[in-house]
């Protein structure tokens, strides 16, 4: 296992990496979140796009570094772009993420969530509920590294603590602050740093802690002076925007 | 009729019932005030979902506490989402808000606006030119009374002065800032903001005034460090979330 | 040539008239940008509208002054809307702008933009990338003259400096923050920046330069207190929404 401070370490190298390569994330996601996500890549130092056009996806996601599905709006056209560009993304062997929103809300959600898992995520970032409708049961530490290990993908369940496992290697990650509850698609745009962060490290569980630990961090410091959700919003961004390896040594909560 | 601090105390009441219930808000609105929609609901403390699918709207619609119909965004899928939404949202007996955003453009928008009224929204929101164009004539408070009388719903008619009218009782609510005026979409979140209400109060007249109120008050907090449009959208989310029974009884300006 | 301080004044001109006349600008634009390009354009003065459903497009841009192509979404939906539109468009002589986001990385888009181009904009506006894709060769300022000269239209190609010209006339604006490239969708709210200046300034070149040199001083005050993109996003629209003719003059980087 890797010890709390090194887990801070490799955050910050992943930062590093992520401002220094600029990788591009191509996001099929929901409409209410594609603007907040795209900002939230450009403070990382990613480089967003967001077509779900299925003609000209196979183009967009041939020179992407990595690839987001989001299911927060799921429409027939998203669906179709989808199916059209994981064959793309596989081909090249390009790191994906699965992020299943609000799938407890309709079966046929559910239904689609679990037809893209088969298809073998690199990771998968969700809630507790979100969990129990993809898995049944309960969201517990040991459902998850079950789940990871059976699926072959990392499992990012997210919360008040947010816990990543492979299967074989768990860790928890205590950061972050309640307000960030209250921004709309803030789940998402992390979804879409998680892709950032495999775009630039090959080892996906310490990718999906990277870039989790980074939005916590980011999101504490932004707590100190903007107390609104307002506010919040905008100040998150340029913490991350400015985050470095010394505050994130400093707040890094894992265990 | 109400006193001006009754009223006020009222949307403290309701704003205190939003933050301890968590009502669920189920959106269909405009592609460019779903972000700021969302962020307001969430600053409020209610739930926002913004799915347009035919497919899956009647399952998100039947956990929600409130339905927004919002005619910004006018393409087929919502049209069809809307129609199928309303048969789930009348048999729950579910408020829900029309905001016919810009029916004075467009001939078939107004059709479309028409026949949703007949369907007897619990409140239906709007500005001058809206109201001309769907009921003709002019935007006169004896029109406004005359309508929600007629059309069995409560007419909040918003400029300068708000006037909120069920056709018995009318009130004039004279807060907000010019502000509101230069954000994308303040309107449309406000009719979000009536919806949360409307969940959680049964009058809908007083849940109406209540919204209006809150939004209004908020407005000129915010406007008052905030003095450009850029700042002022996030202030006022802040704003919002921060309010309290003391502020809105020394701001209220209702009569 | 205008001197540098006269094109200043007329970028404090145009800025008034728009503040004045509140022109509509109607954008078919991408979903990322709709909202931020929605609240600059109120930011300026202009009143901003989106609607992209085919049926209702020629009702919309018939009560426009100026017209938005921004090819960000490229979905069939858009481009039925868009070829319905222009012919209203021509028909009224209405100033319009294409902005060809992205086409560099999709033919079928490169392709759309090319027959757009041949219904004869009155700007254009694109970055290098762009530039190479839609008329091949590098983007040098030769290039850039003699594609304006030979399509009828001004040439805005933007970058660390911006340069506008219409075959005959050139200018370098050397205004703008590096900031302005972490903030998603600020080019396509400059094209529709552009599209407001059109509606009150006939000369379609001093038209475009008015607005790129004032989005670019707005850029330079808003980074002097906002040193991050979330905050930036904000202050920029209120730095535009303040801008005097003092500040322009003292600033404008022309050439």
């Amino acid at each position: 296992m890797h010890a709390p401070v090194e887990l801070a370490d490799i955050a910050a190298d992943v930062l590093a990496r992520i401002r220094d390569r600029a990788p591009r994330v191509h996001c099929i996601t929901n409409t209410v979140a594609q603007n907040y996500t795209a900002n939230m890549l450009l403070a990382a130092g990613a480089v967003p796009s967001m077509t779900i056009a299925p003609e000209e996806i196979v183009s967009f996601v041939g020179g992407a570094d990595a690839f987001l599905v989001n299911l927060g709006t799921f429409d027939e056209e998203r669906r179709s772009a989808i199916n059209v560009a994981l064959g793309a993304v596989q081909t090249a062997r390009m790191p994906w993420v699965l992020d299943p929103v609000f799938i407890e809300r309709s079966p046929g959600r559910a239904q689609f969530a679990r037809d893209l898992l088969a298809r073998e995520p690199t990771a998968v970032r969700l809630n507790a509920a979100e969990f129990a409708s993809l898995f049944g049961g309960d969201a517990a530490d040991e459902a998850a590294s079950r789940v990871a290990k059976a699926c072959g993908t990392v499992v990012a369940l997210t919360g008040n603590a947010d816990i990543v496992t492979d299967g074989a290697r768990r860790v928890t990650i205590a950061n972050g602050d309640p307000l960030m509850n209250l921004v709309t698609g803030m789940g998402c745009a992390g979804s879409a740093l998680v892709c950032a962060a495999l775009a630039v490290e090959t080892d996906a569980w310490l990718a999906t802690n990277a870039a989790l630990i980074a939005l916590g961090v980011a999101g504490e410091v932004a707590a100190q002076s903007a107390r609104g959700p307002g506010r919040f919003a905008s100040w998150i961004l340029d913490a991350l925007h400015d985050l470095d390896r010394v505050t994130l040594r400093a707040r890094a909560k894992v265990s």
